[in-house]
């Protein structure tokens, strides 16, 4: 089969118009499943041929792509709608390993899989409140998306805002300082490379926006708490000689995600999420194991995909590229599963 | 007529350069209008087919660029120089709907346009210093640009505060805790679309270097009050899912401007400026109802603009491709008055 | 001899990533000096023909470089391994003006150049902790890249915080509030013609995250120390109307330098690196006499290069064309020594 027999779908939503942008670019075919009401960015912007309108996500239109012999392509939002057991016994064509899904969304094995296995340097966790020993940000679980995380400076600091959030699930991580850095990789299968893409950083409201009221207002406001919700992203360039690092975290992460999985591994587009300390050491929060939002400033490429490729890559087309690539060397289980 | 019989003029300032590098892109003649010594950046910057230095704004050349058959492309600087009165009264050709200009530059007329008719989210605004029930920002009117707003949170403390700035007419504002966002449209009536262009945040001196000082030595230093004047701009991308709100913003706009200005309505580039929450809430301060220096950053495209256009399309050529498409089909009185 | 008789070199850091893929989109050859265990970058992004791995900088190939009629590109880490004195003796070509090395290293001398010679606005600086009048900020000098340097708002307070840094040599240099901007020129002495290729703000850990963490807790966590070690890089564009004074002290440095280093003055990539206050003044802190890393975030072109050039223009590769045309005009020895 060639290309022109497939088609690339996802979720209306998230990094859909470069994923569906880059499949076009490509020669695709492409589709979105959109929320009704939420069609516009996708008639405002001509990447899809083809719109299903869903009443809701739980709708998910798969006899419709099976029978269109459609790719899906996942990325943030399309997880977190679906949740990962359906992801998992989904029957449509699906880039990427869904048996990484739940490495990358349990924080203990996420941990085990960066850590301990790949030797990535992460921020300390705290199991009890009573380990505090240092200053700490405490997060809590489930989708409100970085509301209300506070720090802590100790144990009787801890337990005193604590008593805001009662029954919350939290986690205790040590605070690290420094500037936050997002590194966009991609590993392809069918070339056995390593890229990187580009890098960015979140734009989150309202702590990117805390630093512009002074210190004098900010504690005469008395009402100034910092919630990380993402709703932006800015594109930065990296220090050059912090890229021999930033490749190493990337190939370990590669490697040892054959440990965990078996042999496929991690493949396509993933984003290391972290702090840059003034000692230039890389501290590591996350992984998303798929495409991030974060790589939605390069839909017509990045300084670094330039470097590379002589033509606009983003990593909407980077994906479309290793499907097109594996379906011409008939390898396209290879890549979908 | 064709496009060779016309040229596009603007004020050397602001967006110029963008404006007629677009310009040129779609084939036009161009001028720039410079006051006398700061023709440099037309100079450096091939982008002026013709520079007239005037010796100030105030002598804007308006016959000479009737002669030539010129179609001004208005900006911020260029109502801030010439006035509302002059340019309305202006017999030169002119892109944009100069009914609008009032509507834009009186603040109760902004309000009523954006709140009562469009229902966008806006701050409160508090008529008397008694009013003030929440923290808020006070504005001065007038061409400071953002020096001297203080934050005050009830009125004690706004009367302590005002007392510094004796005589001055003032706004007082909800102050809305968030990041700063401003929305790039485009309208065009020949294709009756609204187009979403680009993203920026400004870049504001000093109030975007004061994080950069420690709560510490703010204290200490005793000096550190925040101004808000604009020096420049960084480009960023919006979360995908946050779109369908701002293009229901922008179609709002447009069509309520219809119930204010007739049937022509505001058209061209115009700006949505405001915060972002963190429940992801749009508040929107103002609208520039012509090109924004935010789009400074998209000379060459920006990842919106090149989700729909297969090449760079910056809001100064959309603007030069608006014009030509209306000589093109004989419209041209659609789009200049 | 034309443009196939030469190779372009650098060492493996900095900018060379986009200063060997600026060669090679002008046609030139390319090599890039790793140090061992750093060749990483320059084998994912095929910016290099030719790798040279050595055990350290210190072993730099100077024949070997001779041999292959290689013209070295030097950058800040170029002059950083090498030191001034071992980079003057070098045999092997070399593109920029040796004898800007010192004026540009040493603070006296630096500020003869620019404050003296070129009318350069530049903060105070205090030559004993007695005389300061003012808020300050105090930076040590040598390697460590921004760490330690603290801000003081009286002698009384410098003497307190200069404890912690026994012995170290510092500066005092008046502090202005204001935001960080890098304003990257080009002067090529074949065209004698001043470019201004971009602006970028500089990325640093930790102070540009300490803003994140609210006043409250800065001074709970008792430990928020800022450092100014640059991590990164972030794209921004300038307000235009600030172009003519950006443009005037592009040319009074370069004017300035002819009556330091005799006729042939500065050439090439240049950098004046400072802050805006709300008055929209430059206060210029630095120098660089050469391509800064800020220049990265355009390898594929800026708003302003697009502005110039019909194609994709980085400073790197405006660095090869300035030597591609001088080999073709027959005048290589007027940029190379």
């Amino acid at each position: 089969m060639g290309i022109g027999d497939y088609s690339i779908a996802t979720l209306g939503s998230h990094s859909a118009l470069q994923i569906l942008h880059g499949a076009k670019q490509e020669g695709f075919k492409t589709i979105v499943v959109c929320a009704k009401g939420r069609e516009e960015p996708y008639t405002m912007f001509p990447v899809a041929d083809e719109i299903i309108t869903v009443d809701s996500f739980k709708e998910f239109p798969e006899e419709e792509l099976i029978k269109k012999n459609a790719i899906i392509i996942p990325h943030g939002s399309f997880i977190a709608y679906m949740g990962i057991e359906a992801t998992k016994s989904m029957n449509a064509k699906y880039y990427g390993n869904k048996a990484i899904l739940e490495w990358e969304s349990d924080r203990n094995m996420e941990r085990e899989w960066l850590k301990e296995k790949a030797g990535i340097n992460m921020p300390l966790m705290f199991e009890k409140p009573e380990d505090i020993d240092r200053s700490v940000i405490v997060k809590f679980h489930g989708a409100q998306g970085g509301r209300g995380y506070f720090l802590a400076r100790n144990t009787e600091d801890f337990n005193e805002k604590i008593k805001a959030h009662p029954g919350k699930e939290y986690a205790i991580q040590e605070y690290i300082i420094g500037v936050p850095i997002y590194i966009h990789y991609f590993y392809s299968p069918i070339t056995k490379e390593l890229e990187i893409l580009s890098f960015d950083k979140r734009y989150e409201s309202n702590v990117d926006s805390i630093g512009r009221i002074s210190a004098r207002d900010q504690i005469a406001l008395d009402s100034v708490d910092p919630s990380y919700v993402v709703v932006g992203n800015v594109p930065i360039v990296i220090r050059e000689s912090l890229l021999p690092k930033a490749i190493e975290m990337g190939k370990a992460v590669v490697e040892a995600s054959k440990t965990i999985v078996g042999e496929q591994g991690l493949f396509g587009p993933f984003c290391l999420e972290g702090v840059l300390t003034p000692d230039q050491e890389f501290f590591i929060f996350e992984i998303s194991a798929r495409i991030v939002a974060g790589t939605n400033p390069f839909v017509d490429g990045s300084p670094y995909s330039y470097l590379k490729y002589d033509e606009p890559m983003s990593t909407g087309r980077r994906i479309a590229r290793d499907i097109k690539q594996a379906i011409e060397q008939d390898r396209i289980n290879e890549v979908i599963q």
